[in-house]
């Protein structure tokens, strides 16, 4: 029951907006992560360790490619390439956040500290590592569960409704289920949900 | 995506053990608040405010009474002041809890401070509330979680797999879909799973 000096290691499934260029992370993700932030990591940054986990789907949906026309090898070694930038993009994305949010939640504690005088902080900023995995998204995301046994796994959730999720399934309500380690589901705010909410 | 000086509001649904006498927590609701003071918490005590509900199901499934004869209405009467004392020693445990934990997790970041320089903390035991309501648990979690509008809420979870699931239903996965509020399930230990997976 005692807490440890180890840092709570926190994984976090990280994926693109279907609807913004890249490297913009989905609103589930973004929302789950700045809610991890502000609600649990709070003015602890030293207690948590962040791993970024973004598993890119070969070939997701084919839409982007219909014009494509691939006549050499090379072709497709060029969108490898191009899918392995994208996907380094968006985990760049959270370490810069981590590394940018750790000196900023040192300068909010030290300001809080001239106010209320509860706490003095020294930490360093939010240490953090980040991987891309290829597959099915839910399979890779308990299999990496079951190989690097973080403490808590956040996962972003569109909120769809059953009938939206026939179609698209969710990877949330699998990881639920299947994941090896406690589980948080934060749901995308309403107000944030774009016009078809099957986009993120 | 600041952290906001007000302190994060956990609910937590708690119940009682189907093994051992009252007041014993279940394992899975002892387990998932021994994971979050252990794992969320950690160090920060004063950042955190927990909200214990108890749910308690009108004559849950018959089998206490099974030899009572009840001939008077000062027989039911007796009934009700049983189960609610039942369900004050429940929560009282968790109250306790609360408040001497603070003091422990004060006591041992004081006990880091000597060893790794890292904080220092003079933060007050860890706030609570507890209360009791009654009826289908599933359904007055979450509308207890539309109405008190926590911050998160903390469920247990037998990790039944879909058979054992067909016969007594989960609450969590019921909450994690409908809960307006982002919500972590925290699975009971293999090993402490009693021999019985539907007890708990």
């Amino acid at each position: 029951m005692a807490y440890s000096s180890a840092p709570t290691r926190v994984m976090m499934a990280v994926n693109e907006s279907s609807l913004k260029s890249y490297p913009h992370p989905s609103i589930s993700c973004r929302t789950a992560f700045d809610w991890t932030l502000s609600k649990l990591v709070r003015s602890n940054p030293g207690g948590f360790h962040f791993l970024f986990l973004h598993v890119q789907v070969p070939d997701e949906d084919g839409f982007d490619d219909m014009d494509s026309i691939y006549a050499s090898p090379a072709d497709f070694d060029q969108m490898k390439q191009r899918d392995k930038i994208r996907g380094l993009h968006l985990l760049e994305y959270f370490v810069n956040q981590c590394h940018q949010l750790g000196f900023r939640l040192q300068l909010e504690a030290v300001a809080s500290l001239v106010y209320d005088g509860l706490c003095i902080y020294f930490v360093s900023q939010i240490k953090c590592e980040a991987w891309i995995r290829h597959g099915d998204p839910k399979e890779v995301i308990c299999s990496e569960v079951k190989r690097v046994q973080p403490d808590l796994l956040v996962v972003g959730s569109r909120g769809l409704g059953p009938f939206q999720r026939v179609f698209v399934g969710t990877v949330s309500e699998f990881c639920v289920k299947h994941a090896e380690c406690p589980v948080i589901t934060i749901k995308r705010k309403a107000t944030e949900a774009p016009q078809d909410p099957i986009d993120d």
